[in-house]
């Protein structure tokens, strides 16, 4: 039941755990990332409106977050900034705005929130992380084949169970429609209906294909020659017979041979029946799908003349985005529910005490411990020690009469139960000693 | 000059050399943080309006960004959502959500842009980072100092030259007060008054005293008092003739004496003229003043009733804010202004040895370098070599004709010129090897 207290529908509040599993994945990506030569980008959070509106269509424009004028202007009710939608229009504008400072090509991350005003559901957010890679000013497929390869690299360290990237292109979708004598003013409807080859029956899709003006036989034959077993042969005969088709197998089989020493064979497949949704894509399109999951995980493509469609230079483009908030769902064990907040927990048994158990404190964390002292009221060591256990210490000073009269500190190790004396000064010492004794 | 692709007024884009200044600050801020037991904490961008209005005072709530309502509502122009405004009003709305779930005390920071309508100018942005430490549940002194410890190592760590931490306790200044007879009611505006003897001088803001109804006499007696080089003695003197005096001077040596151990003499320092804006401080309450810059770079204070106040639960909290943007501002060295983005720089000679060069930028990768090929259109050596010197790579591996032909590569450090031949099998050995003799 949604409470006074909840974080506004569709955005989520994330406690430590979540953060930490989070920012694990993000760093994996990074690091990943960078090693490909890519560089961080971080653009605000909003743009001005009329840089994003009319960038989305007419249903994207509905789901922009907008932001109202202020001051004298807020009553005008009128909006002059909105919510960053995606990370290609901020993209669109950096590169305008400082082509000659970026080093060409530029290959950039960008790794951040996105809101979108959609319909909150299951695995449905206004607040998500997008995560995106591109290369912007390079026509060459190995930059195709790079945003591929680093693609895979993540999803592989990220330790995703079982993916599978189909890869097709454009020019082999206009090639197949050609093959098959699709007139032209039919062709994006024609790839609409195949893109439905994953979820309806081809009896399904062959009405559909009949019902947008494609003949009975040519759409049977179409439909058999994409789900059929020897498909990919089919296929490839098929294209074959056209210019336009001919050089989509060819970027298709370009692309394959460079990465085939990079990505198992098995875990990238030519899949002719896949079409990417969106039309601005020009070249190489892919997309990432994971076992037992309907939909991509992750997609991308050679998309040459966005970026001046967007409102920046005419340059050519590639990249990928990942689905992070997809993927993190299907990532392994999140770890122990009760992440362990310190190493080690100080007790103070006495308000007298204090200054010596923070100290202490003090002194683990020089040893590069995580360490703190009781913050609460009791002075009884019972409850200071479910205080440490709570924390999930895995060690506790206990510090109070007898070991400030003998100059001792009690190390308490909380999976045993075990104390020994240490004296004062040497307690770091033997707790970083300790700490390597375990591994 | 303004153009069409800068980012809205007020916000930032952060290219490469940028982001990895501010990342690497923040990962030691996390570590230093962690280091004491605190946890993260990330809460959505926006709060629903409700949550944020109300909380921050008139001048507060014109500064607010609000959402626009979408769908069939955005025509009434009213708003439903707001970005947030700063990290408390989040934590009081998470500490009322998860209460029971939260470890108690509750010790987390929070590291993420903010954003305020302010009139942006020199180093004033309307989209920024907070950077907030806090403890809600504990009353003791032990969290206020655990607080400034952090804070402390904090600023230590990330090198921040020169800086001093002024203490002082809200019950020092209420005892100040009744020692020098300050009536209740005009009691807030003398400490207003007082908080400007940094900018002002003595004259003036006894001046500014007396037209707040003091006597002229108790005006400038209070001003000598704080002013006086032996201002510290003076004010203990007259601080022990009353109860809340006595008490505050309690709280402030209590910190103190536990911080001895921690801070180096010199670096915090008990400052009676230091008055903290923000009325809702109960405790100790703390700013930190930086070598040359005008106002603090960074503040804190204990804050017993305004979680409670802000709609959370009622529970006494402390804690340290970090002004993260005047610290990077002040931090020595942005690093080198071209940054290297890879170690290794492939040639691609030809677009039928491709396939090798792309084989050798992985092999590269995964020796842990990083690594790609180029991707752009000449064939020409000197312009590959070009790239490579641009992208600041320490080696170029170049693959044509002739190393192809002999199985090799040609390994060219681009520092001095050098080359030599290696077995294309041996090059990511060589290049990991000639890393390390680099140490």
């Amino acid at each position: 039941m949604p409470s006074q207290f909840d974080p506004p529908s569709g955005t989520r509040d994330f406690l430590a755990a979540d953060v930490e599993r989070r920012e694990h994945a993000f760093a994996v990506i990074r690091s990943v990332f960078s090693r490909y030569g890519f560089e961080p980008l971080e653009t605000p959070a909003f743009e001005r409106l009329d840089v994003l509106l009319g960038k989305y269509g007419d249903e994207g424009d509905k789901l922009v977050f907008k932001i109202l004028r202020r001051g004298e202007h807020e009553a005008s009710g009128e909006a002059d900034l909105a919510l960053r939608y995606d990370m290609t229009v901020p993209l669109a504008r950096v590169a305008a705005a400082y082509g000659s400072q970026l080093p060409t090509p530029y290959k950039r991350y960008a790794i951040g929130p996105v809101w979108r005003a959609d319909r909150p559901g299951r695995d449905r957010y206004r607040e998500f992380v997008q995560c995106d890679v591109d290369t912007l000013g390079s026509s060459s497929l190995l930059a195709d084949a790079e945003a591929l390869s680093a693609l895979h690299d993540a999803l592989a360290e990220l330790g995703l169970p079982g993916f599978t990237i189909l890869l097709n292109s454009r020019r082999v979708l206009a090639g197949l429609l050609e093959a098959f004598g699709v007139s032209p003013e039919i062709g994006g409807g024609v790839l609409t209906s195949l893109d439905k080859l994953d979820k309806l029956a081809p009896a399904e899709v062959v009405a559909e294909l009949t019902g947008r003006g494609l003949g009975a036989e040519q759409a049977a034959d179409l439909v058999a020659t994409l789900t059929a077993a020897d498909s990919a042969d089919r296929v490839r005969a098929a294209l074959t017979k056209t210019d336009e088709g001919t050089a989509g197998l060819d970027e298709v089989d370009t692309v394959l041979s460079l990465l085939a020493g990079q990505i198992p064979a098995g875990r990238i497949a030519f899949t002719p029946r896949m079409v990417r949704g969106l039309s601005y894509y020009t070249g190489p399109i892919w997309e990432v799908a994971a076992a037992g999951v309907a939909g991509s995980i992750s997609s991308g493509g050679r998309y040459d003349h966005l970026i001046g469609q967007l409102g920046g230079p005419d340059v050519p483009g590639t990249g990928s985005s990942l689905g992070i908030e997809r993927i993190l769902a299907l990532l392994p064990g999140a770890g122990p529910a009760e992440p362990s907040l310190l190493d080690v927990a100080v007790t103070v048994m006495r308000p007298d005490l204090a200054t010596e158990s923070f100290a202490l404190a003090a002194a683990a964390r020089s040893a590069g411990l995580r360490a703190s002292v009781y913050l609460g009221s009791s002075g009884k060591l019972g409850r200071q020690l479910k205080w440490a256990s709570d924390v999930g210490a895995g060690f506790c000073l206990i510090y109070g009469d007898q070991e400030h009269a003998a100059g001792t500190v009690t190390v308490r190790d909380m999976r045993t139960g075990e104390q020994v004396q240490v004296p004062a000064a040497d307690v770091a010492a033997h707790l970083a000693g300790a700490g390597r004794g375990e591994d």
